[in-house]
């Protein structure tokens, strides 16, 4: 299972569709900048650094279509892509990171020919994803340094290997422990509305072969307290300069029970994730989605009842003082001192 | 809308089915023992002070259908019904607390003949409904005396007209705040697995005109950090001889975020769910059900990969350190001083 993978030949962006798992696997080939968007904007590809990867390979994509010899009017182009790209999801810092990224390297090298400049796009999305296997894997090492053999470890959401390239963030610790015969037993919240956990978490460790329990999202309390955790890890979606967090609705209460029965709580993330212009987690905007992902299961039968007012935040803000350490690709940082991932 | 009555006439006990709600509303007349301990199990009337009215309603019609002149002979079959139905279900103290008491009636009057017995057990079901009534509007009483108008609210699970005579538990001071203008804005987890929240609380409290709106559990901390809620307020299964509380999974979570963020957290219990030989939360015995009921929706649809391992505690213990008081049809009280409702 590849989660997004550049298409050259055929200038597309393919995408397994998220939405259809665990029941099928769908591969979505996509090119046009407007079915970009929509895939990130339904979440058929979500999870920060996935995020990121298939909005670099979907400008350049677009970037590639775009039949103009004038680098002015081509990078104005660009940008107009960019711009509507960045609107598609407000709270993953990896989207703007990857656009800008993108963006910078076309302004870099504007001098030269339209053709040239699109060369330098193409590499540069295949780099980021490169980057991306890559971190998670050092990630991943550094994780396993703070677990020991037989941990009970919960999870909330997907920050897998369907979140990101290859390893995940959170589970990549896991996926390296588990080659190592760490022997983890891992719980996963199933992750309200759109059940991310159960559909994905539980979904790619049990095909790994990974000792995976699925619990609803009220009942990681009662797990902790049961004894059963030793850590909890997450991914996330914006660290903030002052080493708050970003993540999928739910985690901060996941951290505020981890702080009740004196559980390690880690959250893990490659440096792209962190904003330093973003300076507390109160600053971080945070996506509100349709009511009929909490009212519908799948928009189709309805679990509530008919009318009724919902409130649904796709993510929260977890607060430095809850967070044990934040675990990037550059090695284990306390919370308030995330800057120095970045020099 | 009555969620529990005895029908004397046909000797039966009528329950509105509340597996079927919101969408259908669907009465059954039961009369088998076998289908009350199956509509207790089932969760077709749930709620620790409904089960308990049913459970003594239930047990009366078996009684009366017991074709016996001889005490001693009804009183022993009368025992096996009683255990039976024990074994419905085993966390709620209400359960318990309502066939003690039929069966203390019974025994008390022993001389009599079995057609009084009969008669006896008829009014104890009546006044135990009775009861449940006056006490609800008890502790609605005392509730509101801790709110303020304009309040918002959280509340987990249902402990509502649904889970108790009328007013409900939880919802009795929301229920005489609004008779009172004080305009609460009600916030309800839905409650995994089963959605109690969102079919029947956000179901009831809407129903009646008041502002309520569902969310799913994992965004209750979110609601919390925000602002919006002023206090917390959840109904109770067992209140242990120390103050700890075992209620519907998940409260143990959003006590420990009320916590967090400095709101009150409050348990309404009417006394008949104390029990003192219960000495401490970790005492109460947790009830498991069986994992589709988070795999799939109501036995339907699946929602997770198939044959995942899961694990699914109905309930879990708040500690008492998490709870401000517990408002009891006597009184509030501290949750240390619980025993002192009982005197």
């Amino acid at each position: 299972m590849e989660t997004v993978r550049l298409d050259i030949e055929n200038n597309c962006v393919v995408i397994l569709d998220q939405t259809q798992l665990p029941g099928k696997e769908e591969y979505l080939n996509i090119r046009r900048i407007e079915d970009i968007y929509d895939a990130i904007y339904k979440l058929k590809v979500r999870g920060a650094p996935a995020i990121g990867v298939a909005a670099a390979m979907g400008i350049y994509v677009y970037a590639n279509d775009i039949n103009e010899e004038d680098t002015e009017i081509f990078l104005r182009k660009f940008s107009d892509g960019k711009k509507y790209l960045e609107a598609s999801r407000p709270t993953a810092r990896n989207l703007f990171w990857a656009l800008e990224r993108m963006e910078e390297r076309a302004v870099e090298n504007k001098e030269l020919p339209v053709k040239n400049i699109k060369k330098v796009l193409c590499e540069e999305a295949l780099k980021i994803q490169e980057e991306d296997i890559a971190s998670c894997r050092k990630i991943g090492e550094y994780g396993l340094t703070l677990l020991k053999k037989n941990s009970g470890i919960l999870t909330h959401c997907n920050a897998g290997a369907l979140a990101a390239s290859k390893y995940g963030t959170a589970t990549a610790p896991i996926y390296i422990g588990n080659e190592r015969g760490y022997n983890f037993k891992v719980f996963a919240d199933e992750t309200r509305p759109l059940l991310q956990g159960a559909r994905l978490t539980a979904f790619e460790l049990a095909n790994e072969g990974i000792d995976v329990t699925l619990i609803c999202d009220d009942m990681a309390g009662a797990v902790m307290k049961k004894g059963l955790i030793d850590a909890v890890i997450v991914g996330c979606d914006r660290v903030a300069a002052n080493g708050d967090i970003a993540n999928k609705i739910g985690t901060s209460m996941v951290a505020a029970a981890a702080r009740r029965y004196k559980i390690p709580f880690y959250v893990c993330a490659p440096s792209s994730t962190i904003d330093l212009n973003t300076l507390e987690g109160k600053d971080i905007p945070i996506e509100e989605r349709d009511g009929k992902e909490i009212t519908h299961l799948w928009y189709e039968k309805p679990m509530a009842p008919e009318g009724i007012k919902t409130f649904n935040p796709a993510f929260d803000v977890t607060e430095r003082d809850l967070i044990t350490a934040i675990i990037t690709e550059k090695g284990i940082f306390a919370p308030e001192k995330i800057k120095d991932a970045l020099t």
